[in-house]
């Protein structure tokens, strides 16, 4: 007997990183840079429990906390997250719109619902190459294909989407073509900042192919990492600076002219506040809120309540703020750990892409030396108990090249600065043996 | 310029009930018995601030409440789930299985999941006549084809399910067939619940026509309503009982021979325990546990551990079993309340299907008589203020029979037992203007 199961069942891949994770649970002794978690010891306990004591105090606030709400999400914290990107934007307002923002289950599950609402099997989505692997999950699981654009050190490389838009426009494929990506913040995996002049660049570039699309294009900004930014931390005033992302974090493409008809932004109060509070949030332009709004509604017609009164009375509050200042602070910390344990352990040929914000630090090796899934290094590494994500689980399935096997993606997010300092010299010490 | 929308973005309707909710909030005065919402002064919330300072009390409970978890769940709490449902159905545990389990957003999400698992579009999916409205959604939104089959008092028509499935043998299109979905527990829109015979016979039913369809045709058992049962409750054993469904929740299929293989289980904390808590699960065979796991990783790759924490943590206490029996008991006050206000204001020619548990009550008026969307009766409750659902908002779109448009679902479950009073004489009076 045959499968009951539909083409997306059959077709859906096990996590990229799965394997990765199983490996870490089955060596206790091993030291992850692996996982995108964030830091245990920031994680706002205190806080969260004096936000949660406030709203449950009186059935006043607690009853509408802990009962359906609406499936665009609380009002009021749409109408604080306008406000929170307004001012993070330098008080721009061109498309900060409250009835235009969904909230979602982390940003994840927008992402997931905006493919759905965009994207038919065998369209195509532009991505960074490398770009964050859950994304590309998403793709190969609904048949979507996903096509890399070349990766700068200030985000991507404007000449080469111009290069791949025509070759899609010259080919007539630019019809399935829907959507770019772009992880605008401390990128996941490689931490390269997107600079304000190639959003720009990027919007107009992609209306400009529009008419030969025969549809809109749309940005898909995701700004996941934003509020990571260690930008005003003293620690990073130092040497290496010259390799370091802009750490002064530019505006969204909120602020340009055409974000109102063709950005799709998605941001995250997980990452910065805590990641088991999964709040996540969009804006988008007609049709494709209501496109979305009407899937949210299928999905789960609303993200939890308490979760939604928890997050809006932290942005009231001002403790919002304050939690991230913290995190910031310790990023910042960890960052610089990890810096210094590489300037002393790593070969001086590694190149690495050090960002001024996020979770993640990017190591190339010199060509020819693979770090990939079955190369030496990775077998040695993980004899030695540390863990990296292979670069090479970043890039899309795109034939059109091939995907570089010498990167990896080292995080300093849930590591210590201690499991830094070890995991780093373990690695340094592998790194030195095969280079 | 066309749009760039997907067939599904394009295809996804708005809710049903959508303009049901504008209507409410456009008349402030309107007592609304339309929606599902549950009892807001039986909503927990000291339960769930003592809960919450509990966990949050110190670094060591309160940082994996705030972390990101596993995909499929916390582990504690599939535990405990698989133990609850074990208990519930009176210490059987033949399919009660923690590792088959998945933590969800709400049991609908696991719908969601398990119908992108099992359906490519124009599968067919077979539904109880009337059934859950926003399933409906979600079969129309993935361009599912669903099928109506005969409801009873005590479940679905099996001679007529029989029927069906030999008239989709005959045609070939059993091929397509992947499930058929029933809200077993106190249904919604009818109130009815499925005795545990006929659950049996429906499992049986479906292996034999298994061979047909080339592959496995899974039963899909909602038991989203199946804590709010009333049963115990003094005030219901009153007249009218032969009117009532079997009070004594039967157990699930889970039970059954068969379930470990055909059965896919959707449950529920959020009715029971707090709707702004958002959390389900769902209990599945493989392979279709393995793709819903995969597809729910691409979707937020875990529900929020906050909220997973706090259920784990009431049902590890005791208080979600006080939370529950406090809640039955309030909603059995308020169908009582109901029934009475039915029997002094309604016509005695309208048939009620009062539920022994869950939120809502079924009549049914005279043939010929509508109480549809368009219907005169709908227009001057309107005008009464006074807001139900027409049951026809839950058939199917199955060119095989035509909907019928003498039935409505009224809800106890958030409206208070003023309010229900009140709406009722208006209803009673509308009705028996137009009876």
């Amino acid at each position: 007997m045959k499968t009951a199961l539909s083409a997306l069942g059959r077709r859906t891949a096990p996590p990229a990183i799965s394997w990765l994770m199983k490996t870490a649970l089955a060596q206790p002794k091993l030291i992850s840079l692996a996982a995108g978690f964030t830091d245990n010891a920031t994680l706002p306990v205190e806080f969260s429990r004096g936000l949660l004591n406030e709203i449950l105090r009186s059935p006043k606030t607690g009853r509408p906390a802990l009962q359906y709400g609406t499936t665009a999400g609380e009002e009021p914290l749409r109408r604080l997250t306008a406000a929170h990107l307004q001012k993070l934007d330098g008080g721009h307002d061109r498309a900060h719109a409250p009835e235009r923002t969904i909230i979602t289950g982390g940003s994840q599950q927008f992402l997931y619902m905006t493919l759905e609402a965009l994207c038919d099997e065998g369209d195509v989505v532009l991505v960074e190459d490398p770009t964050y692997f859950v994304f590309l999950s998403i793709l190969q699981s609904r048949g979507i294909r996903a096509q890399g654009v070349k990766l700068e050190r200030n985000g991507i490389d404007v000449s080469h989407l111009k290069t791949v838009l025509e070759r899609l426009a010259k080919s007539g494929k630019i019809r399935r073509l829907k959507a770019l990506y772009l992880v605008t913040y401390f990128q996941n995996p490689t931490g390269a900042t997107t600079t304000l002049a190639k959003k720009r660049a990027v919007l107009k570039l992609l209306k400009k192919f529009e008419r030969a699309a025969g549809h809109p294009i749309y940005l898909i900004e995701d700004a996941a990492y934003r509020e990571l930014a260690f930008g005003g931390d003293a620690a990073l005033r130092r040497p290496r600076s010259a390799q370091r992302a802009d750490p002064t974090a530019p505006p969204t493409a909120l602020t340009l002219p055409g974000a109102k008809a063709r950005l799709i932004y998605a941001g995250t109060y997980s990452k910065p506040f805590a990641t088991g509070v999964r709040v996540g949030f969009g804006i988008l332009p007609e049709p494709v809120y209501t496109a979305v709004l009407r899937i949210k509604g299928n999905h789960d017609f609303g993200t939890a309540s308490l979760l939604q009164h928890l997050l809006a009375r932290a942005l009231a509050s001002g403790i919002y703020d304050r939690q991230v200042t913290k995190a910031r602070k310790n990023y910042a910390r960890k960052a610089a750990v990890m810096r210094r344990a590489m300037a002393e352990h790593f070969p001086a040929t590694v190149e690495i892409w050090e960002a001024g914000g996020g979770l993640y630090f990017w190591a190339r090796l010199p060509k020819g030396i693979s770090a990939g899934v079955g190369s030496k290094i990775f077998q040695a590494a993980l004899k030695n108990d540390v863990l990296y994500v292979p670069g090479e689980l970043c890039y899309a399935e795109d034939s059109s090249r091939r995907k570089p096997t010498n990167e990896m993606r080292i995080s300093f997010g849930n590591a210590s600065a201690e499991d830094i300092r070890a995991g780093i010299a373990r690695l340094g010490a592998v790194l030195r043996k095969f280079i």
